[in-house]
């Protein structure tokens, strides 16, 4: 059973009228792709309900970036649900899916909304925040607004986009919101390069320039697990600088995977992160991986 | 019945236990006055529970404010409160009240908190916010965090923070929080001066000079009432450029009641909103009057 719900009015009723049951919540900007299936097939089997939203939000997008280009294709997302729920035999299993895929911005935002969820610069103004100037508001406030129509149990986030689980996890936590954040793993296409709506912006040879991105992650992680962390920094500096002497990186940072910061003496795991400017697309990517103190 | 709970720990135990019922809400600084309590008895009238909470909450403070002096008075509050019930027969009539008092400030805001909900500058730039900036992001941010560990069905509010009143209707409606938000008439001593824990601070002198307040307020009011609007305008600016040729003012305007903007071709009613300086003492006021358009 899929239904589509096209406007915020018909979702409210659709929400009131679902018994007390488990709800899981993948929220997207459509354009579906392997990534995203991963979530809705995790939420299938972990919940009653699972309620995919398709929202392009126009207050994460910044004024020269792509919201105007950024793929719409509903009819074919929902075809690849559909598949998806009926090959894994769903139905049988009693699961339920609903689209809530709301036609207009104003249906998220009304008229007179002006309100705005901020997490602050500690883990908003590195990484993708400070290249992308109010970009995890967007982020929050739709995160969040999304949140107050779905109310689920769980909501799951692809840790392609790391940073923006852990501005979401924040703040979950600061505002109480009874809700589990699941960090789902990121999935790559057969050469490595991480599943994105924007990798098909990609021609050929930016395809291939673009498999740097991957790479050098790879390469820093091997680093790090071969090495003691002490021994590691310094080899990883290098090829770091190596890389960034060709490419157009956006940034390129080893982090401690909690907090952001430059791994300290409590760093447990770090986030290796980079962003790629390939031609006109922005192309992020992470591994995670833990230090080695005493090898 | 009348709980005490000093952590938020004790506090969320407390409401999970609640029954099913109405719950009124009425968040403080605390040093309560007869403004207060009108908004306690109120709820105690309206709700099964009320809860009131007292926090003295620094993030609605500038660097250079009060924070530091505001009066911590919780054992004169909380037997104020005790009259009030006693005396209006609440016990009787079933009535029960919580008092919620953070002992620590880490109680609201944990030592990780790191979010912020603002209302945008077209409510909060104008009036208290043009001169005290990040004033309404602080009292929108303590009152989501309080709304969301009290989870009541009504709030109350006093209208001498006129402005305060909308930007939390803003916030409520925006952010899609089931809360019914009350306003309550302000209270006034028998000269006419606002009741605020503020006033305290006051010399005899001050007092007097802090009469001016109501007073110009109530003569252009009058001056709206008995004038077609359009008549009224310019006796309007001429009192207004008249009283701030002397005291203190930090604003004396008269502004559209529900947008705050001038007043335009559709207002209907306006609020008469000042602030003044007595000494260290800023002290606020308004007044709201209907306009005349056929008269």
């Amino acid at each position: 059973m899929i239904e589509i719900l096209r406007s915020t009015h018909q979702f409210l009723i659709f929400r009131q009228n679902l018994p007390e049951c488990a709800v899981g919540f993948v929220p997207t900007m459509g354009n579906l792709h392997s990534g995203h299936l991963s979530l809705v097939k995790e939420s299938l089997e972990n919940n009653d309900w699972t309620i995919l939203s398709i929202f392009v939000n126009p207050k994460q997008f910044g004024p020269n970036e792509d919201f105007e280009r950024y793929p719409r294709t509903l009819g074919r997302d929902v075809s690849l649900v559909r598949d998806l729920f009926r090959e894994g035999g769903f139905e049988e299993k009693g699961k339920k899916i609903a689209f809530f895929c709301p036609e207009k911005v104003s249906e998220v935002y009304p008229p007179d909304y002006n309100t705005t969820i901020s997490v602050g610069n500690e883990l908003t103004g590195r990484l993708c925040g400070k290249s992308r100037p109010g970009h995890f508001d967007g982020v929050t406030t739709v995160v969040f607004q999304l949140f107050s129509l779905v109310k689920p149990n769980k909501a799951y986030f692809g840790q392609k986009d790391y940073q923006q689980y852990l501005v979401i996890k924040r703040m979950i936590s600061d505002l109480n919101l009874n809700i589990q954040i699941i960090p789902m793993p990121i999935k790559r296409d057969k050469d490595g390069l991480a599943l994105s709506s924007r990798n098909q912006f990609l021609t050929g040879d930016q395809k291939t320039e673009a498999l740097v991105l991957p790479k050098i992650l790879e390469k820093i992680k091997k680093t790090i697990k071969e090495n003691n962390w002490l021994t590691a920094q310094p080899i990883i500096k290098e090829i770091i600088s190596d890389y960034k002497r060709s490419h157009s990186w956006d940034y390129l940072e080893v982090l401690d995977s909690t907090d952001l910061k430059e791994p300290h003496e409590e760093s447990h795991t770090v986030v290796i992160a980079g962003a790629l400017k390939v031609g006109e697309t922005r192309l992020i990517d992470n591994k995670l991986v833990e230090l080695n103190y005493v090898r």
